[in-house]
C-alpha cells in the first residue's frame, strides 16, 4: 500500500509498506443505476439525498438557466442542488436516459451500506480495495502501470481539460460512463480509478468521516490528482454527490454459493 | 497585478502585469459583527443563510457530539450546518461573544452588496484589492513583504498545524481574530491576507460565480496557498461560510464628506 511522495501529504497516503490482505471478492464493477433500481424497488430505500431534499452537482452540468445554488468557498464547483438523487443526477428535469450501466451516483455511505446489505455483500476495506486496484502490479501508481495515458490511449474517465472550466471529454465522456468502459486491469476489475470516487468501509481520521477511493471523472491533476492506486479522501457518511459510487466486496471464507445460487456480485 | 509562478494556474492569477487604479478609498479592516448589526438592526435585511436555514461551517469547529452534517467531497471539513448564521457562526448554541469586533462571516455577496448600499460605500473591484493589499510594495506575496513569518513572528491569521486535523492557533487564533489584529500594512490596512475571505465586486469566470480575495484563517500551503497578495478564489453569490466576509470601498472622484460628518469607511 501506499506510494513514495504522496502529492498530498495530509490525505494519509503514506509511504509504500506491506499490509496483509485475507481471501475477499470484489465486484468487477462499480453498482450501476440499473442495479441500484432493483435495490430501491425491492426494499423501498430511501436515500440521504432523496431524505435532505438535495445533493451536490457540479455546477459545469447545470443548464445556464439553472436557478441560483449555493457552493463550499474550497470547492465552488459543487453546487447544492435541491431535488438531485439517483435518479435525478442533475437535479429536476434529469433523468436516467441511457445511464441504465453507469454507476449510481448521489449515495451516502450510508446508502452504500443498505444496498450492500440487501446484496449480500459488503463494502471493501482500504487494504483491499487497493490490493484490488493494482492489479497484480506493484508500486504503480495507475491499475495498468506508471503512465495515466499509455501510448497516448485512455485508460479511465477523468477530465480532460482545464478544471473547472473546459470539459473537452477527450477520453469520451463529459460526467460517468459505463461501469465496464475501458479496459479491465490484471484482476477483471474496471474502472479502480476514474468514473466514480467508491465508498470504502473504513473511517477516514478523526470525526467520524469515511473513506473514498480512486477518484472520479471529475479529477483533474492541477487541483484533485487522485486518480491513482494510492490515494485517498474522506466524506461524513450522510454526504453524496454526482460523482461518488460504491462497488461491493465480500469476504470469502467460508462462503458458501449454493450450485445454481445467484452470486451477489456477479452483475445483476 | 499578479505573480510568477501561480500556484494554482486554473485561479486565473496570472503573471505579473501593470494594471490602471482610479483613486478610491477603502476600509481599514473588514465589517466587524458589531457593524453588521448595526445595518441588521436598522434595515431588517435577512441574510442568503438566513433565508435558506444553513451555512457552511468548518467541521473542526463543531462540538464532538454535534448531529450528522453532510458536506463536499473535495471539501468534506465543509459541513452544511442547519440554524448557521452570522449570529450564529458554528450553528445553533454558538454566539457572537467575544467576537464584536471580528469580522462578520456567513454573509453572502448578495449581503455584502446590501451592507455596502445602506454604508454609501461598495465592493472593492479586482485591482483596487490588490493595489491596497500590497500596501505599497511591488512584487510581493504579503503585504508585508516575501517572508511568511518574517523573523518568526506571525503577521497574520491563517491554519497553523496540519489541515484540517490539528489546529496549533500558533498565531493566537484558532478561529476569525479581531479585524485589526496584527501590524497593519503600508496603507494602514489590517489583516488584508488571512482571517477571513473578502467578496470583491467582480465575476469569478463564466457561469455568475463572483470574485474573493485574501485567504482565510483556514488556508494552509499543504491545502490552499491562497493567504498572498494575488491569490484568488470564487464563489456564487448566495454562497456564504464561516470564513467569508468583506470590506467596503468608496470612490474619491466627486465624493464631498461634510465637515462634521462621518465617514462611512471610518469605523462605526
Ligand atoms: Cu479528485
Ligand atoms: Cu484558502
Amino acid at each position: 500500500m501506499g506510494c513514495d511522495d504522496p502529492p498530498y501529504p495530509q490525505d494519509g497516503e503514506g509511504p509504500p509498506r506491506e499490509v496483509a490482505v485475507g481471501p475477499f471478492a470484489l465486484a468487477a464493477t462499480a453498482v450501476t443505476n440499473a442495479e441500484f433500481a432493483a435495490f430501491a424497488a425491492a426494499t423501498g430505500h430511501t436515500t440521504d439525498a432523496e431524505r435532505h431534499g438535495w445533493s451536490f452537482v457540479f455546477g459545469g452540468f447545470l443548464p445556464d438557466d439553472f436557478p441560483p445554488t449555493r457552493a463550499a468557498s474550497a470547492a465552488p464547483w459543487w453546487r447544492q442542488v435541491h431535488g438531485a438523487d439517483w435518479r435525478r443526477p442533475e437535479g429536476p428535469g434529469s433523468g436516467l436516459d441511457g445511464r441504465a450501466d453507469h454507476p449510481v451516483v448521489h449515495v451516502s455511505h450510508t446508502d452504500a451500506l443498505a444496498y450492500c446489505a440487501w446484496a449480500g455483500a459488503r463494502l471493501p476495506d482500504e487494504a483491499e480495495w487497493e490490493y484490488a486496484a493494482r492489479g497484480g502490479l506493484a508500486g504503480m501508481p495507475y491499475p495498468w502501470g506508471d503512465r495515466r495515458d499509455p501510448g497516448g490511449e485512455y485508460r479511465m474517465n477523468v477530465w480532460r481539460g482545464d478544471f473547472p472550466h473546459r470539459n473537452t471529454a477527450a477520453d469520451g465522456y463529459r460526467g460517468t460512463c459505463p461501469v465496464d468502459a475501458f479496459p479491465a486491469n490484471g484482476h477483471g476489475l474496471f474502472n479502480m480509478t476514474g468514473n466514480v470516487w467508491e465508498w470504502c468501509a473504513d473511517p477516514f481520521g478523526p470525526g467520524g468521516a469515511r473513506l473514498l477511493r480512486g477518484g472520479s471523472h471529475l479529477c483533474h491533476a492541477s487541483y484533485c490528482f487522485r486518480y491513482r492506486t494510492s490515494a485517498r479522501i474522506g466524506n461524513t457518511p450522510e454526504s453524496s454527490s454526482g460523482n461518488t459510487g460504491f462497488r461491493c466486496a465480500r469476504p470469502l471464507a467460508g462462503t458458501h454459493i449454493a450450485p445454481g445460487s445467484t452470486d451477489p456480485l456477479e452483475p445483476r
